[in-house]
Formats: structure tokens, C-alpha cells, sequence
């Protein structure tokens, strides 16, 4: 198992998405400009979806087209990667346009997350993803296959490991590069992440999954833990752990990046990440989004030492 | 390796000692009871220290003597174990005449850290145990040994690795039964853990240690997981994660007792503790130290299903 990890940065997405204040698309091509330089190689830039029904993800089209053009610019390093999400065949075409490199598509391991969530059975929003994969055969555009409510759902509660793996084959069959098995509401813990993503890797190779992980109850990090010894070596996660979780008020969303590259680090796993300048971003996005971020490591900080005390210092 | 797990609750100690707001003796015993209703079956009810420097911990005696009546008259476990905090012959003299059967000595492993915290060296707190473990010996009173900033230290930063094995074989040796290796301000990942408890499980078996996280930085729960697969099966937790960083202003402290008991329970191992309880008692305590507290399992509570959508509902 290569001792190299990668993330990606779902925040200007997943973490936006949730979050009561909207930032700007000038503001979100500067965030990602940011994210680049702290070293992020893989990101989620935007969304195609209704701005009526999402207005977080409205300028989206301005947002991808930013950050190409930086990158054109040199000032965001090529290598780089931009994914937008598209929920159907009219989001594909805007991707298209936009020069998007790269597509996500997003299906719910139940059917009442999906009625919610996307407004479609699980079955319908498969027979969308057909025509988004012709055309991104023929416009040579990576499409990359999110997977939400792996581990629960705050509708139906439960949901059965055999349903998960059967989407997660049915995603992978669709020819997607990548499959991201998400946790959406934070419930998973070490024992169900084991149990799942082993009974996934009897159908899946470790370099096409992914693991996107809610720290709603303070479990993702030891989830990703225990992912990771699977041979996992994929992971979502969102600067200062932006966006809540609508199911649980109060509780945090995604699991913060800062968090994820402080414990790889420590495991001496290659991340490619500046740490220090993950936490600096931390105040910059706070006052954009107006609240607090919610990652330790953000609010924490590294150890700095106050200095060695001496006895005559307590005297 | 057993599927079991220890949890010590130092939320009435180590958890109150760290909170701005004073909570009174008489709170302190109900909290205490509510604690052995949920099942917790190892905890520290409190301290004798001077009251002069650590006025959270005044009141101890009575705390002691209150819990120890209401368990003579049945209304806490006869199993329940509850231990104080001595730092010294004079505090455990009051130990004694508390009716306490348990105490808990504490020794740092930096210098700078001793000197600060209990305004001695690392040898003169050893000094100081000489007597309290003859003491001990003679009442047969059992005696647990903390060792505070294992893993890094306010003032000095790094701590090498071979003084903390040092320190718990020399703490080990005075006698304790037990050896709880704490990462005092939490900055500890699972490397560093699994690094550390390889070297002291050379000296020390597993069933002579604990493992006291704080979660300052996201770890907790990653280093607790780590600990536990070295064969460790006692940690220390606090109800809520009461108890803030005093070297990190808004960070996290102690590992909350919830979020450890929701992994280790979907993990299938037994811990004896009632999840919903747990959870119930987090606002109680919430209002006696006047904040929310961290925990996340107590502020997301468990999965809660709101019910299937069917198609009609989202015409």
C-alpha cells in the first residue's frame, strides 16, 4: 500500500451548498485559487443545478470558467484538477460549455433521499446518467460517480449493505473513474465502514472508490482510518469542515480538511499539503460564509510551545 | 483480545476543573449519579487540591462522602468505582478520611509542564508519591497513575519518547494498578500513538494502561481506535467533552464520553453504557456550566428516520 493519499476538496461545493450565506462566484474562483496554493491537486468547483432550487451553486458557469482561465494563467498550477457536478443531461451541456474537464454525478442508495434530494427514483436518475456518459465519451470528460447515503438515511434510518453495493456496481458498470461512497448524515462508524467497504472491494478495485465521510458525530476521522488501512486512498473532505447537516441543526457536515491532513501527516503519509496555510484559510472563509468554521485543527491550530519554565519562573 | 471496553468518566474532575463556571458539590453528586445510571462504572469524583488554586475542585470531600452514601443506600451501583485525585500526603490524608477506595496520583513528562501545573519538578512529584503509596498500601486504598503530556507539551512542544517510557515505568513501579497515558492538550495523531504505545507495551502490559485523549485537534477518536487495536481496553472520557483546552482558547478538551461510546458500540463491542442517557444528560450539563457542550454524538444525537417519501410527497 503506497503511503500517499489524496483528497478532494469538495468545499466550494458540498460545503457551500450548505450553508445559509452565499458567496459570490468572485469569491469562490478566489477560494479556490487559495485551495490550489495550499496544494490542493483535486476540487469541486461548482454545480450545474436549478439556481431557483440551489442558489448557493448559482454562477457556476463563471465560477469554472475562473478557474480554467487562472489556470491558463499559470497563477492555479496546471495539474490542478476541476470537477463540476451535473445532475442530468442540461448540466452536462453547461459543463460542456464551461470547458469542465471533469463531471460528477450524484445517485442516493435510497429511494426516499433520492425523491428528496433530487426530485427522481433511483432508477430515473440512472436513466439520466446514460445520456450525460454519451456525451462524455465524446467530449473525452472524466466523470466521477458520488454515492450518498451509504450508511444511513435520514428518512427510511437504515439502509441495507446489499442496495449499496448493488448502486455502487451499477455506478462503477456506468464507467465512471471513480466512485465516492458517501456518508451524507454523519452516522457511519469504524465497525459499518469495515463491513461495507469490505463487501465492496469483492466488486470494486481500492483505486476506483473514494470515501466522503460527515463528521456530524465525530466519527470520520476514525472512519477514514479505518477506509484507509482497507487500501482506500481516495478522500472528499471540505476546508474548515464547511457546510452543515440539514438533518442535524447544530452538527457539523463534511469533515474538515485541516483535521484529515493533520492526522495523515502524523502518519507520515504523503498528503502534498501545506497545513499552515489550510488554517489560514480557516478566518478568510469564516467571514465569507459569516459563522465560525467548525474544524479543530482550524480552531486549534498547530502546537506552538509557549517555552520552556524554569523553576525560578514559578517561584 | 476481549471485545470489551473500559471507559473512565473524568468529567466531574478533569472535565470540571477545566470549566469557567463553578459547579456545586450537591450538582456534582446527582451528576455523578446520573453518570452510574447510564451505566458508567469507573469514574473520578473529584480532587484534594487546594482550593485556593483550583476552585472547580472545592467541595471535594463532600462530593466524595455524597456519592459514597447514596451507594450504601443503593441509589448508585455497588459496582461503581470512584476515584480522587491526590497530588500529595496532605491531599491524601483527606482521601483517606473521605472513605475514598481509589486514588489518582498525576506526573507530567516535561519539566516545564510539571513546574506550571503542580509547581514542582518530575522528581519531587515522585518524591511526593513516596508517602501517598504508604498510605495507600496501608489502607489498601487503589491507586491509579496518570502521566500528563505524553505526546507533546505546552511550553517545551516535543517530548521524546523514550522519557515518557521512563516516566510510566518508573510510575508504574511506585505500584499503581493502572497507568493512563494522556495527551494533555491534544495534539497527539494516530502515528504518534501507535508509535508510543508499541515502545511502553514492551514495559508495561496492556492491561496495566489507559489511554486519556483530548480532541483538541479531531483526533480523539482516531488515536482512541488505534490504541484499542494494540490490545488497550481502558479510556478516559469525559460526559459531553466537558472541559476546554486551557492552551488552545476555543478549542476542545476531553474526548466526549458519547462520541467514544457511539464508535465502540457500532464497532459490536460491549461497553455497558446507555447511548440515550448519555446523550439526555448533555443538556442538564450544558445549563450547570452555562454552554453547549462539544460533544458531537450529544449535539447530533443519534439517526433519527423522519419517515419514507414516496413519490406523491414530492409532486
Amino acid at each position: 500500500m503506497a503511503k500517499s493519499v489524496t483528497l478532494v476538496e469538495v468545499g466550494l461545493r458540498d460545503g457551500l451548498q450548505n450553508e445559509k450565506t452565499p458567496v459570490s462566484p468572485e469569491t469562490r474562483i478566489e477560494f479556490a485559487r487559495r485551495l490550489a496554493a495550499a496544494g490542493i491537486k483535486r476540487m469541486e468547483a461548482g454545480a450545474f443545478v436549478r439556481a431557483d432550487r440551489i442558489p448557493q451553486m448559482a454562477g457556476s458557469m463563471q465560477v469554472v470558467q475562473g478557474v480554467l482561465e487562472l489556470q491558463k494563467n499559470k497563477r492555479i498550477p496546471k495539474d490542478v484538477e476541476f470537477s463540476v457536478l451535473v445532475p442530468n443531461e442540461k448540466g452536462m451541456l453547461e459543463a460542456i460549455a464551461s470547458g469542465a474537464k471533469e463531471v460528477a454525478l450524484f445517485a442516493a442508495c435510497s429511494e426516499s433521499f433520492s425523491l428528496k434530494n433530487i426530485n427522481c427514483t433511483i432508477d430515473e436518475s440512472f436513466e439520466r446518467f446514460a445520456p450525460v456518459m454519451k456525451l462524455a465519451k465524446k467530449h473525452k470528460i472524466r466523470v466521477r460517480g458520488y454515492l450518498s447515503t451509504c450508511f444511513g438515511c435520514p428518512f427510511e434510518g437504515e439502509v441495507p449493505e446489499a442496495r449499496v453495493v448493488q448502486i455502487a456496481k451499477r455506478m462503477a458498470a456506468l464507467g465512471v473513474y471513480e466512485v465516492s461512497i458517501g456518508d451524507t448524515i454523519g452516522v457511519a462508524d469504524p465497525g459499518q465502514v469495515e463491513k461495507l467497504f469490505k463487501k465492496l472491494l469483492k466488486h470494486i478495485p481500492a483505486k476506483k472508490l473514494a470515501g466522503h465521510f460527515h463528521d456530524t458525530r465525530g466519527q470520520a476521522l476514525a472512519n477514514i482510518l479505518t477506509t484507509w488501512r482497507l487500501g482506500v486512498r481516495v478522500f472528499d473532505t471540505s476546508l474548515g469542515g464547511l457546510g452543515g447537516c440539514p438533518y442535524a441543526p447544530g452538527a457539523t457536515g463534511n469533515v474538515a480538511t485541516e483535521d484529515v491532513v493533520y492526522m495523515f501527516k502524523g502518519m507520515g503519509i504523503h498528503t502534498g499539503f501545506d497545513l499552515d496555510q489550510l488554517i489560514a484559510l480557516n478566518p478568510w472563509v469564516a467571514e465569507k460564509v459569516a459563522h465560525t468554521l467548525p474544524s479543530s485543527v482550524g480552531k486549534a491550530g498547530r502546537l506552538k510551545p509557549l517555552g520552556k519554565v524554569s523553576k525560578e519562573d514559578v517561584k
